[in-house]
């Protein structure tokens, strides 16, 4: 099955939108086993349009089109779609009422052009639109099947998986020699994606039938696996094969799948343990404590985080020894660790976690220079002492930093072993 | 003059890489007056490309092409174009001979396929690639001029702006009737974008030449001005025009221009004032002093923060009374004002401001539902308070709250008028 993607729109093509949807539907036609063949971008420009469809009416089955059909006079893609079909377009009264009746609950007023988005042309077929008040058409033109779409991407993303999706696996449902895929991104942290890479080296060759991809995004590395099969149960079991033997080889370095991220796979360790963390943040300036706090219900472990950004604030806040800072330095192991220890002293809080460090530009010691980091993690019973040093911007050093301490936390929230 | 875009490589129509490539060029191309007509998007299969560029002969007369110039063999741009043009691709010697130093000079084997990136169509031009080892091929083809660039997003971009952006101006130097355009983002934090719109309605009937946009990217919002004009010269003598207007009806609501973010604006701003602060941050969990610390230098103006996330935090590191906490509440206006007062007193900064809230998705009260967030700013003299709800999710009402404190602290670096 020849399936095609058409977006349209001036403001994809003057550098102002990047487009998201059609990546949106690409992918699950992808794992379908429908491989997108080809994507326009056109201009709301009717002659052009008209002439597209004409085109993909030859070429394409399954078609994808997205944006154009507000209700301003530049949207266009309904007129050119029924232009290209020969057909008419008319006015259908039960959307116009319904659209009608969405304005006055909203208090808006409804104007002449508004009605453009009732217009359904003859032999199509209008989809109701519970994201937004236009509603996806399906009309044929030619040989090819195609699905109109509003370019709100809300919108855009709630009718593909609801009414495009399934129309898609209908039209599938004949095909010979259909594949299906399942993929599973395995998320870690610590590890670059050369290590990473070599660690699971051995097991393309024993699964011939799963692709292996390495994304960095950072400061995460991903292993993203693609198991295809002739049925979606052979491919899942494959995935599931390749997906054990790659947990053992990568071990706690996955702290989560998909979509899964670091701060959530950090509050649920705390919470199955029960524990509660304070943080002690320098470099970090308060995004260990801001990360965590994003997860739901985060007050159920965080307790606080003292950002000791400058020196002074290091005495007064948590009361560390100002000789002790002069002497050993801001950004030092013996700092860190009395901040983790003030942290967990001052707070009651089970966990202590203290991040020191140079994130540069200026700064640094020759001993330290900038993009050393500094992190403790204490208990009370055991103490774990990380130092590193990360050659990247002063953004990147941060943020590195903070997973850093985060995650040694995730894997450490059962307790340290002394 | 006819300017398209052609972006190659499978993972374009899988849906595992979403291109942002071809908006780079086409919104520096538009702003020149050659807007791109087309963009088409096409997967790594010979025959398919073939033919895309003989269509681009045929319509064409400048065309920018993204990706499939790497050294493995599903890289065929090159030899889809010299196969549309009818020409042989030869080895370059003095490319080969710089790739395999390149090579050397970073111990890398060079292999066999690496050789493909020295091939040149006969006829055509190869560029030095400053930031990686495909050079940019230009090549005619039909009437087309067609640029080659690598789809590494670092490197195209570089081989962008230096060598394809000074071509197209070249291309365009003879065009008649040529369009300049200036844009420029006048970029706003606490006002919504209906008032926004208000404010300004009257502008675009003194500027005709000259298209009002409106971006919400929250929790900013933003306008974006793009004037027009025969002559560089008069769209910047348009753009500064209205930029004057707009920014006297929006006073200090515009924290920044085009690229500039909020923290920056803030560390700009106590800096100038010789000011520095301290933060009790409850409901942003350390989000505004993470913001503020990723300004490089911001530990000249940033004393320290208090996350006091847990309701014991308050008087465990600013010692608030827990009496008045708990008769109060956490998230209360007397609260928030004593964290404020509190974070001023301990760190020694010239401004306090404190930060409570309810993100949701549980807690709130009657009065105070989630989304409530109080704002305090304090110099000691004068005291501004700020109560206000936020209709969001947790997370933006996180952001929402941290923005709306770093404005307070932004629009008042010079002191509160008591």
């Amino acid at each position: 099955m020849h399936v095609e993607v058409l977006c349209t729109g001036n403001e994809l093509l003057d550098g102002s939108v990047v487009d998201t949807n059609a990546s949106y539907f690409m992918e699950r036609s992808f794992l379908r086993g429908a491989p997108v063949a080809r994507k326009e971008t056109l201009p709301d420009d009717l002659p052009v349009l008209v002439e597209a469809f004409r085109k993909l009416g030859e070429r394409a089955d399954f078609v994808l089109v997205s944006g154009g059909l507000g209700p301003t006079a530049d949207d266009i893609t309904l007129d050119a779609a029924a232009q290209a079909a020969g057909v008419p377009l008319e006015i259908d009264q039960a959307i116009l009422q319904k659209l009608k009746e969405r304005f006055a609950r909203r208090n808006i007023a409804f104007s002449e052009n508004n009605a453009r988005q009732a217009r359904v042309p003859r032999g199509g077929q209008a989809v109701p639109n519970p994201f937004g008040s236009a509603p996806m058409i399906v009309l044929t033109v030619g040989k090819a099947r195609c699905h109109l779409l509003p370019g709100v991407p809300r919108e855009f993303r709630g009718l593909c998986d609801q009414e495009v999706i399934p129309r898609l696996e209908q039209a599938l449902a004949g095909e010979p020699n259909r594949v299906y895929r399942i993929g599973r991104v395995l998320r870690c942290v610590g590890i670059a994606e050369s290590h990473l890479d070599a660690l699971v080296k051995d097991l393309p060759a024993r699964h011939p039938h799963v692709s292996f991809g390495f994304r960095t995004h950072a400061p995460e590395n991903h292993l993203k696996l693609l198991a295809e099969g002739a049925s979606q149960d052979e491919a899942r079991a494959r995935l599931e094969a390749v997906e054990r033997e790659a947990r053992a080889l990568l071990g706690t370095k996955v702290f989560g799948i998909d979509q899964e991220e670091l701060p959530q796979a950090v509050f649920a360790a705390l919470k199955k343990a029960g524990a509660t963390v304070a943080f002690a943040e320098s470099v970090t300036g308060g995004m260990c404590a801001s990360l965590l706090a994003s997860v739901p219900g985060a007050s159920e472990v965080l307790v606080s985080s003292a950002v000791v950004y400058q020196e002074r604030a290091k005495t007064q806040l948590l009361g560390v020894d100002a000789e002790l800072v002069a002497r050993e330095g801001a950004v030092s192991a013996k700092v860190t660790r009395e901040l983790a220890e003030a942290a967990r002293a001052h707070s009651g809080a089970r966990f202590g976690v203290a991040i020191t460090g140079w994130a540069g530009p200026s700064g640094g010691t020759p001993a330290d220079p900038v993009g050393t980091v500094y992190v403790c993690l204490t208990d009370g019973n055991g103490v774990l002492e990380e130092k590193t040093r990360f050659g990247f911007d002063r953004e990147r050093v941060r943020s590195f930093a903070a997973y850093l301490a985060l995650d040694l936390l995730r894997r450490h929230a059962r307790g340290i072993i002394p």
